[in-house]
């Protein structure tokens, strides 16, 4: 009987081309794939949660894929983290339901966006920051922010040639605040950790980078909160920001 | 008038081949050098308190150099962190007395060893920590570290191959403690991370790494803390425990 099963799957994105196996460079999905093809003797598809692009992070991605193989979770998830590469780890595997599928069935989605607003970031952590250096208005960003919760139409923040049928989406909540600098090796350097955290049912391509550099935006030129207001309204994305750049972001949770 | 400058520095030394310019490989020092050689036109030696081997890194590596260039300190911050890869951060210059030597001048260094203990760590800090998936004994570690404090024969814990006078070296502080896991985004994988921090007024070639490799086995075979002064007064490197590898390894602070 097959099995379906589920994995909980950390990664840094630095150097991979994103999560979807493609031409060229290299996906995570494919390092992934490709391992689980060495352990159950044949390719096996995985689907994931979100489809990360190259250089976003993922905590708490979640994917799944369908077996005959009789191997135990325990092992798999044993065999499997020995073979990776230690910049990609599988945290936990869990068999399901017969037709789960992580895509589909996910509820709700929690990406973090990180900027470092300062001088130059500490080198330990510049990997999974956007570096902002003229200072940011957080509370101003946190109040625009909230006119994004709910069900609107998305298309100012959406990313050109996207293939999708409506750009309607709907958050749930969305928190900008600095927090404490996460590291002491992080703190050495001047400067504060902002962390923009976002959860919603579903998202477009580039949705939340381009959020977080309209939120730039509104925090460093000091402009009213409603002016993200009036940037949803206009549906149309050259009004709003600049997309900020992959490394800052990180997939942090998906619920089912 | 030629001007003595002190750098206070930081860098990731993941891909460097450490601090000291080589024929093989990449050293901090030179690509130091090369960008302060494209700023005063002219190739300007620098020296550092101390010389991290590959893959050490540091929040704060302190280096000297004399000049005739007559550039501010704060240009020659913005001029050089412009330049320099992100992986490596001058944190500040400051203009001190003729004749200082960073490395002659150094009063203290401490170290800091991070090891992540319990399953395989978080992708985001896995190149600043070592990974020992036995369970340690923390207490027992600090307590066995104790026996170090002082002036001692560290032949022990010297590397082979040293060209030193003398192995006696002085120790003043050492401690050994779990710490709160540094980041939300290491903290999702089971496991705590330990912190070994030593002080001392000098070090011998790779003594911080086979210490801290020697308090692992301590701690992992929960030995008896007294095991470390046999050690210690064996004066015999095969006494000791494994050399810990380089990327735990930080050079956090110097004092003049």
């Amino acid at each position: 009987v097959p099995r379906t099963l589920k994995l909980l799957i950390a990664y840094d994105g630095t150097g991979y081309s994103g999560w979807q196996r493609q031409e060229n460079g290299i996906g995570i999905q494919a390092v992934i794939e490709d391992e689980i093809a060495a352990i159950v003797g044949r390719h096996t598809p995985i689907v994931a949660a979100g489809r990360t692009d190259a250089g976003v992070h993922a905590a708490g991605q979640v994917a799944s894929f369908t077996t005959d193989h009789t191997i135990t979770c325990e092992d798999l998830l044993r065999a499997l983290n020995a073979r990776l590469t230690t910049d990609i780890r599988i945290r936990s595997i869990e068999e399901t339901f017969a037709g789960f599928d992580a895509r589909h069935h996910a509820k709700t989605k929690t990406y973090r966006y990180a900027i470092w607003n300062g001088a130059v970031p500490s080198p330990f952590i510049r990997h999974v920051v956007w570096h902002v250096p003229q200072r940011l208005d957080v509370e101003r960003m946190n109040a625009a922010a909230q006119f994004l919760i709910g069900e609107h139409d998305f298309a100012s923040f959406q990313a050109s040639g996207g293939d999708v049928k409506t750009s309607t989406r709907e958050l749930l909540e969305f928190d900008v605040r600095v927090i404490d600098t996460r590291t002491e090796e992080a703190s050495f350097v001047p400067g504060e950790l902002i962390r923009c955290e976002v959860t919603g049912t579903g998202f477009l391509r580039h949705m939340v980078r381009t959020i977080v550099g309209t939120l730039s935006e509104i925090g460093r030129d000091k402009l009213p909160p409603e002016t993200m207001k009036e940037i949803l309204e206009a549906r149309s994305r050259p009004r709003a920001g600049r997309t900020a750049p992959p490394q800052g972001l990180m997939l942090w949770e998906v619920t089912y």
